[in-house]
């Protein structure tokens, strides 16, 4: 297996990107599906925000070096990545937030229906985000497995749906649903639906425009290697921006902001999604992290992907008990890019992986979490997280 | 005049911190009341943060390095200069954000009242949250300007008023509203009140413990100097932090976030205020600023920024023709430190003393603005830039 996965990384062609990272000597990192590692363009990116343009140009930057537009420019940079076309994605608040906004005006939309259907998989703070949704806008959630919801669609949602909330990789598990499926069946019963693409974006393509999906939200410091915290993104389709009457009305996102008017009026365009000030030195962290993106298809980041997870597999398969180590994701292709395990004592183990420089993540109660980031994760680095696992393991 | 501002250059104890920034060689900054400059600790923070702690330290660094608790603990550190106890500052998100959470929440702890009372000399931002929130919670907004607030509140404060939202120093005209009054009067007709400090923290002593405030708002971009869209606050005293019941539950504001629970419940205490994960770099690099403030008293700050401010009004008095220009801050200490004059021809007037190096801003219709940090403005500056005016307008 070593010797597979010296011949993989040789025949790799996104191994020369990994030069792109700054990366810590010595360390395995397989946590870049929870904060990805340090792009060098970041940080070079961000001495030059915060030194020459704020330190020297001052409040004249927000016009010389397009702060005020960032949002909007640098949700162009991520559309390409999710199959979108120009001008649908704006980058600023974080998920939960962009989630608020998004469940408020699919209700809004959707004014007769009283139902907001949630994914019992997804990440929590989707979950709480359409409580709040629902409990402000005189509405009700219902939760149901995604498995559930594609196999039966049409049994599911109901007359009473608004919007259907879906996170499209199962954090936990590393599954991947339907997307073009569960949208199309969503459609059919006349709900809208909101896809949670955090932990697909920058993984493998996804085809927003496509699936004419309603709505999407998602973060950028997974796969897209932003930084801690770096600014979520929002989607909503060109043909929807009319229509998209969201609750948090900060004056980012008026129609003229700089006329102080005393009354709301939305902006045309994607600018709507905005509401108060940018967090503009995460924001543009987050620009120069990009530019690891430059060159890259993301299809031949998903042919990795895949290549990466499927030989991690194939390495716990031969090296660990299979009495003790469960693969809880999928085998076949439907998996974002992690991997995960379940096994008694999971988080004691991921202790002393840590303790051994390979990072992965522990999620209750039993789960070990591996996610392989393609731009930087190497097939060596699969075998050695492998071996090290059967080690501590036996 | 130049030589008084010599004289009172010399004589001003807070000289030295202007050495704490990283200021542009022979530029007048007058506009730090909207981004306050760079200081160095900033900079040399977020270098630390950029490539030691993400770099190296990576997902680990959200306990190692305390991002995990950095909202709270930055609040912390704000506390002191807008008189209030440890444990009731949240730092995260922007100010309309922030508004939304605390007037949705004013409003369910005022259930049968059905108003929201809005100043209207108020940031624009704050009236459209205001309407936004009443549209969601069924109530309605009122707009009065906050000078007939003062004086007449038992009249203008009605037994509808669920709350009270004022600016603490209005953005055009760097008047100050009263702060005791205006609380103690919604108090007394039943209602809460939210007060936006975004002008007045860092500019003088704010007293939110012993004004009784319920609910405070404030950006830390302007005369805190946290870099462009740094992160706001959130105060929220501790007697109604069990009872706040704000509407972007995120997950980090869960009681257990790692418990990955399927139903919110709030955290005790401030983490409440918060929602998703916050921009971590944007808030390391305003902890990094607030550096600057280490061993000034808020106090010292106040009677600096009270002689600029009256300086620059005697320049002003003394080098330009009044039939042109008119000062429209109050000329008593209720102002803020900023000043605002109106002239014909403001914009333009405002261009060329850029083109000149003179940092101002300019407000729709005729107002320029002038801003004045006490921590990095000198008595010459206001001079130089008093005298440069009388130039354009003669």
């Amino acid at each position: 297996l070593a010797q597979r996965a010296a011949q993989l990384d040789a025949a790799d062609p996104l191994a020369p990107v990994r030069a792109r990272f700054d990366l810590p000597p010595g360390t395995v990192y397989l946590d870049g599906n929870s904060l990805g590692a340090l792009p060098s363009a970041a940080a070079s990116r961000l001495d030059d925000v915060v030194r020459r343009q704020w330190g020297r140009g001052l409040i004249r930057s927000w016009w010389d070096h397009g702060w005020w537009e960032a949002p909007q420019r640098v949700g162009d940079r991520i559309a390409r990545l999710v199959g979108a076309a120009a001008g649908q994605i704006v980058v600023c608040d974080s998920t939960s937030v962009n989630l608020f906004k998004v469940l408020v005006a699919a209700r809004r939309l959707n004014p007769d229906r009283d139902e907001i259907l949630i994914d019992a998989t997804g990440f929590p703070t989707d979950g709480y985000m359409a409580e709040s949704a629902a409990r402000l806008t005189g509405a009700s959630t219902r939760s149901v497995h995604p498995r559930r919801l594609a196999e039966n669609p049409a049994e599911i949602i109901g007359a009473r749906t608004a919007v259907v909330l879906v996170n499209h990789v199962d954090y936990r598990t590393g599954a991947l649903w339907d997307m073009p499926g569960i949208t199309e069946a969503a459609h059919a019963a006349g709900a809208l639906v909101i896809w949670d693409v955090s932990h697909s974006v920058g993984a493998f393509p996804v085809r927003l425009d496509e699936c004419s999906v309603d709505f999407a939200v998602g973060c950028t410091y997974k796969f897209l290697n932003g930084g801690p915290g770096s600014p979520a993104f929002l989607y909503v389709p060109r043909h929807l921006q009319a229509d998209f009457d969201q609750p948090l009305t900060g004056w980012h996102s008026h129609h003229r902001p700089f006329d102080m008017a005393p009354h709301y009026e939305p902006a045309h365009g994607m600018a709507r999604g905005r509401s108060g000030s940018p967090e503009m030195l995460s924001l543009l962290a987050l620009d120069g992290a990009l530019d690891a993106w430059n060159g890259v298809a993301i299809e031949d980041v998903r042919t990795k992907g895949v290549a990466l997870t499927g030989f991690f597999i194939d390495c716990v398969d031969a090296l660990l008990p299979s009495d003790q180590v469960t693969v809880v994701t999928p085998r076949d292709r439907r998996r974002g890019n992690q991997v995960s395990l379940t096994t008694p004592g999971a988080a004691a183990i991921m202790d002393a992986m840590i303790a051994r420089a390979v990072i992965g993540d522990f999620r209750p109660p039993d789960v070990l979490r591996f996610g392989f980031a393609p731009l930087y994760i190497r097939f060596a680095d699969a075998f050695h997280a492998a071996a090290l696992l059967g080690d501590l393991v036996s």
